[in-house]
């Protein structure tokens, strides 16, 4: 069994990640984090960096609990959507873990391009959670 | 912690039950099932009283396992999106599992407005399996 994550560092990316870390935890599972850090030009180097070591920290915790943890970079290229329902069919996935905006600026409820995707187009069941 | 899910004897509604009640057995925690089955026009009356039949089933089942179930009618005039949010704050639930339809008969992907809503407005996590 393996769950599938994205990381990106915003508040939902994080969210996203620390649910399916305690899910992985629950379950005794392998996780498969997706990098999506380094793939646009909204972070700088400083922030890629803090959150590469972040990413390093959730992955030496994981290890110390026994558990199986892979970080893969985002394939060029794809959309986030493309790379995670690639890498679920791969790993045979049964859980992907998305992580979803609430709300636009001006209040607008919003589910993503990336987001509804996933949702339709997952190998497996998809669990959303809020940032 | 409880894990909230709707039921409707439909594929997608069978698989969303499904693995609402392995989420509950696995984590050990409370399930609340809200049973709009008797709401719509579509059913006859077998097919109601197989589904119920069905849900007695699964209910005995994980209180023989030592689980907490509770079936709910689903609430009049309310859309199952509304009753299911309203369930959940109420019960403070950590999840709810919904089921999607994962095509139209012309193929086209959808994503059901009252999907889209408890994805949107649910207090908790959603976990969206396919029928």
């Amino acid at each position: 069994m393996t769950i599938v994550v994205g990381f990106v560092p915003t508040k939902e990316g994080r969210a996203a990640l620390a649910r399916a870390v305690e899910e992985a935890k629950g379950r005794r599972t392998r996780l498969v984090v997706i990098n999506s850090n380094r793939g646009g030009r909204d972070y700088d180097d400083t922030a890629t960096r803090s959150a590469d070591e972040e990413l390093q920290g959730i992955t030496a915790d994981l290890e110390h609990e026994g558990l199986e943890v892979e970080v893969r970079q985002l394939v060029r290229g794809n959309e986030p959507a493309e790379d995670l329902i690639a890498v679920a069919a791969e790993t045979d996935a049964d859980l992907i873990v998305i992580g979803l905006r609430r709300r636009t600026p001006v209040g607008k409820l919003i589910l993503g391009s990336n987001a509804q995707r996933i949702l339709l187009d997952a190998p497996c069941a998809v669990l959303a959670v809020k940032g």
